[in-house]
């Protein structure tokens, strides 16, 4: 099941409301990663905490560990991780395509599907567009990805020709339509987003957009983008699509991306986010602020008395200083990773939360100005 | 400032409470460790809410990284490391020690104190009582322990002679005389603790524990255990010295141990224990329970729906199962040692609540004995 309202529009950004099977998600929303069916580092008690409504799981990851006779066995992801809220999986195509390399010889992709080595241990696998809808009714995670190819934006040196991405994208949408008829012969419950693909050519998003409506679809992605393409390139292509997708259904932009990404697809229309960048980040003590990035392993940190952010109300700004999260990072104790992933987490939770509360009150587009001055002006 | 009530006792074992200047301490009590300012693995909020009532700090790890200055500027450890209740500081003696390696090479100890290189920098570096006990008082920690020499079991294969633990324990009290000396010249309000040395040796033992008695210190630790003995041998130790010790003054048994270990030492009249051993052990996979250890890597917890141990009620046991624990560790991922460290010290310190609470009740003996009895049943 998928319901959701638009509540308030504000130039092209969208105020909206989705209610799935396991809860309800304020958008826009952004979406912590948790790959292995855990986000990284954070005790999902800490993610009620600072209120997460969704996070991810990835199906590639999990399909091979713990493998799905064990999350069969549990009814499901939800049961087996401890996370009672909703869910999104993505559809393992993905991780396949990055397993390729650059020469994309670590897997082959063909009209039926993507034949690969299992990273774990050797196995050769086939992901089909049916067997990745399988393996998420056995996460039973409430929205469910369809499988795609997400078309590169290079290749062995080589932009991706508009003959290629034409292939690729259309290719999608066949896996798009085989996704849908087997979400349904499984009987599935759940909510099944399509993908939108095209590579750097808006004609040819414009053609996915429109096959994919067709397919009335309960939500719509915008994949192939944070592949490795210039910021500009991706700048073009957020501006672009969105208004090509049915405008009563949620929008998600996948695998991005900074605090700035976020407020500019905000911007474009988008509803939904997930991204590794606070979790990565924040293991490499690389912490997000109002008032920009912080290096917490920068010797300045080593005497500094203050919380990470002032004005910050996460659990590492309450109770610690720059000082102890430096004195944390340079001996290596997991409590450093600990706590910055909770501090980042909770700033891009509470970006979101700002930013829906800005659209409530009509006040995006001065909200989104204040946010630039305040991130261009630096951290004190 | 330190007052000790005994409260009630069963043969030698002791119910008491502790009174520090950062809070009440229940004994028999059980002391997280936590070397570098954090107990590895372990939000200071999961701590609370396990009902630690004091931790450890290692003045060796603390004086080296982040040094005193930082520390200093924020007035100690409490609010350096965010913890509000009491803590203990041990001397930086048996890290110094434990440095040397087996033939001890690694550092030069005469009368005066300890030469050794930084493991961090290299820099040469001299520890004394006096050093000992100016960094304690930077520290500000609630026990302070005075600087020792700690007696080894065996040197380059040679167990230690009569003569040389006679030696060792001697300058130990000399030690103690002048780590007072400072400590009050110092003006430190905190409590300062002595340590019973003498190897394996009962008479050296008594002369020890005499000489410090006659000091009238607020408390005092048997040390000099745990450093490779065979298990009778610390048994022997253990039974033999908390006799010799003041009544009205809290007994710590440094470095100990494992849950059989705790429940013995209680026997033998001790009121404070600290050991690395829940969390250094929960990051291998070893937890402890009620009915036996249990290796979350063994095959067999694959697919095992039950939490660690049905009856305990720690956060990990309340949310999750031992499969999900096992597919943690498998993955290498952070949660798994976090949720095992909640574990593990839930479980030290729930023992500990355990036997107090049968002393309270004039029932440790039948507590004792079932515990045994449960722990050797092993886990199902």
């Amino acid at each position: 099941m998928l319901k959701f309202e638009l509540l308030r529009t504000e130039g092209a950004a969208r105020r909206g409301r989705m209610t799935l099977h396991h809860g309800v998600v304020d958008t826009p929303m952004f979406m912590p990663v948790g790959t292995y069916g855990t986000v990284k580092g954070v005790l999902p008690q800490s993610l009620l905490d600072m209120d997460a409504q969704i996070i991810l799981g990835n199906t590639f990851h999990l399909w091979l560990r713990p493998g799905l006779e064990v999350i069969g066995q549990f009814g499901g992801l939800h049961r087996f991780e401890g996370w009672p809220r909703p869910m999104l999986t993505d559809s393992g195509g993905f991780q396949v395509w990055s397993l390729g390399g650059a020469d994309g010889k670590g897997r082959k992709i063909s009209e039926q599907g993507v034949k690969f080595a299992s990273p774990v241990n050797g196995d050769k696998l086939f992901l089909t567009p049916e067997l990745s809808m399988q393996i998420q009714t056995v996460l039973n995670s409430d929205i469910v990805m369809q499988l795609d190819e997400c078309t590169p934006y290079q290749s062995a040196g080589m932009l991706t020709s508009e003959a290629q991405a034409r292939r690729s994208m259309e290719l999608s949408l066949r896996w798009a339509q085989r996704s849908l008829d087997e979400f349904r012969r499984l009987g599935n419950p759940n909510a099944l987003f399509g993908i939108v693909q095209g590579g750097m050519f808006e004609h040819l998003r414009e053609a996915s957009a429109a096959a994919l409506a067709a397919m009335d679809l309960p939500g719509y992605a915008i994949g192939g983008v944070s592949v490795g393409e210039p910021k500009p390139e991706m700048q073009r292509i957020m501006a672009h699509t969105p208004a090509h997708l049915p405008a009563h259904k949620p929008r998600y932009l996948m695998g991005v991306g900074t605090p700035e990404d976020l407020i500019e697809g905000v911007a474009r229309g988008i509803d939904l986010f997930d991204c590794v960048m606070p979790t990565r980040n924040a293991r490499n003590g690389h912490l997000f602020t109002r008032f920009g990035d912080l290096r917490i392993r920068n010797a300045r940190y080593r005497s500094d008395e203050r919380p990470i952010d002032p004005r910050c109300g996460c659990m590492a700004c309450r109770g610690f200083s720059r000082a102890y999260l430096h004195h944390l990072d340079r001996c290596g104790e997991m409590l450093g990773p600990m706590l910055a992933s909770i501090h980042n987490l909770h700033y891009y939770l509470d970006l979101m939360r700002e930013v829906r509360n800005a659209l409530d009150a009509g006040g995006f587009a001065a909200m989104a100005a204040r946010f630039a001055a305040d991130r261009a002006a630096g951290v004190d």
